[in-house]
């Protein structure tokens, strides 16, 4: 990829806001490439949480310019034997620990290279730590790839890398089955229901009946406005998943649901027979 | 007015920090515009805020330069028939949702300049949805304008826009009655009892007693410190308004008051009478 | 220092990241210097918590390049005649309050300059506020220094400057006593047992036993992962401390420790004697 003068750099974390890790990243990064634009997707991914992490990337990399650098650093392997992977996906960057937090930018941007990093380049501040890679490791390997730095000749290319195995909706005789994979800031809940799935499956949405775990939701809906407030709705929200809010409330409280909590799309007219 | 080679653009939202919704804007807007000098302002506006997004954005946009674009989403009503209006005020630009979020800049700030949007640049990944024109409008629109479009060409001037009706200190026969419009971070209490009215209507602070609900407050002081730690004290704060504090406390534990809670500043000399 | 076109300054406060105080000391500054480079190194220190600046400062600081401006606007005593300093340690900047928040970083990079600032420049929007001088002293201060100001011309090197009494760890007849100084956001309890003292003590970790208050803790590990999940385990983090964790827990909460508890490195063979 072309060298660009004020490359863009994401963070994306389970640091949290409060604690200078983010900023000790930062800083090495910009010892490293001083004119970095650096641009933080979250660092609130929960503790740990590779599949919450593999989401939020997945709704925010794909925004980004070509010629993006992507550090993911959600990483409860930190210093064990898992493998650091530099990967080109759809023109941009990713630099992510082999631990499936790759896996919706997989199943989103074409694949165009992919490599095990063995030649790292040394810690900016000395040995690298076995508990601290975004600083150590991340950041200086990311300063010298946009110093130019062949990233072919970063190690070899991986016979095989981690994937997760998220849950799929799957077919039903009435519809479909899918859950819940993520709640928002606002208590959304974004399901594995796919728009062109459900499309697919109705011509006219009134035929369906959404089912929240034991609780009917309210019909489907261009936009959360358009339900009476404080009323459950679906929607096919930005990323063409099927979602279940409440107008100017939480959907997560509302309906008592949270990751995995069971959905169901159901076709009335069956029901009705 | 004139381009900048890294404009700078501020973002307020209530999206929060842990999901993608926020880097997926600075993306698109990245796209748009690779360098961009993009500032959060807050994205922890509690959700559906507009009152609260309106306070947030007069106390942090004065102080941004002449040709900042700020970027307001504050906005329940996204995708249904509310208008997005671009306005120049003090030399700023300000693409808002028509919701009343612009009150307080619009009391601070000349307005010299409105459209409402009708001719927006087609979403950067595909069609406009419903529900995230953050990414699908603002962004791609705030790319528009920072690479020269002419404002006036977006649409056309709007007959009205909305304003809130928020909530003005009244004088009464022994005051000034008002009532607790923002609590922050420290728990301090900012009121709507304005600076320049409590100076008008008293030379000397000592002849005042103040009242935040039932609960007697510390007298005026310069700064929190000045005032024993753990105690309430009165100040005029760094926006011209009465504020509420504690001494290294929380002033909106230690007097069980929220937005809404009743302030009353009172004349001494009458009380004693 | 040599100026740089795109200088790097980070903002390090107890502001929080909700409220407009951390957008109008950036708007301030990118009004004095509109190509600054904004690194947030934390604004999620605890309220008025000195210590707990000057750690996140400490952790943070030293790995910015050198000429990087660092503002610390952990400040209690805003207002009050408490004197502000610009200090350059290790070929960086720092602004700060003379409360002993940089004693962490005096003891990490050499102390090249100091002075009290007497001729700050005037307030960018106003007068000069007495609660408030992130936005109209900090900020005003940082842009004339990166436009050139000789720092030794801000004010006198003042006779001596504040630093906390933090705790230092104790040499014991059986070992080390030292305590938790800080928890962070994985619940990973950090101590004032040094590495480099343990290591000068002990040839074999494996002659150690780790008391976290009445507490054992898991034996000594390179990282987290190499503990079993759940379990706790110590290790030297990545800044050469003694710390306490649980792998892919909340060390915090499975030790009930904070701030402050009391931690023990003792000898196996002087207990088993």
């Amino acid at each position: 990829m072309a060298r660009q003068v004020q490359p863009i750099v994401t963070l994306l974390t389970d640091f949290g806001a409060a604690d200078p890790y983010v900023a000790a990243m930062k800083g090495t990064l910009l010892c490293a490439y001083p004119t970095a634009t650096l641009v933080d997707i979250s660092h609130e991914v929960p503790a740990h949480d590779v599949v919450a992490g593999a989401f939020v990337l997945a709704a925010a990399a794909p925004c980004f310019p070509r010629g993006t650098l992507h550090l993911v650093v959600v990483d409860p392997g930190v210093g064990t034997d898992r493998e650091i992977l530099v990967g080109q996906f759809g023109g941009q960057l990713f630099l992510f620990p082999d631990n499936g937090v790759i896996t919706l930018i997989k199943e989103a941007m074409p694949l165009e290279g992919l490599v095990a990093v063995r030649n790292a380049p040394p810690g900016t501040f000395g040995p690298i730590s076995s508990t601290f890679h975004g600083r150590d490791l991340f950041a200086p390997l990311a300063g010298q790839i946009l110093r130019g730095a062949n990233v072919a000749e970063l190690g070899p290319t991986p016979a095989k890398y981690r994937l997760l195995d998220l849950p799929a909706a799957e077919r039903t005789t009435d519809g479909l089955l899918g859950q819940v994979i993520y709640v928002d800031h606002f208590g959304n809940l974004i399901t594995n229901l796919l728009e062109a799935d459900v499309r697919r499956r109705w011509a006219d949405l009134r035929d369906t009946e959404l089912l929240c775990g034991d609780e009917r939701v309210g019909a489907f809906a261009n936009t959360y406005g358009l339900a009476e407030k404080g009323k459950t709705l679906a929607l096919f929200n930005s990323s063409g998943r099927v979602e279940i809010a409440v107008n100017q409330g939480r959907a997560c409280d509302a309906l008592s649901a949270c990751v995995g909590t069971e959905v169901r799309l159901r076709d009335k007219k069956i029901l009705d027979a």
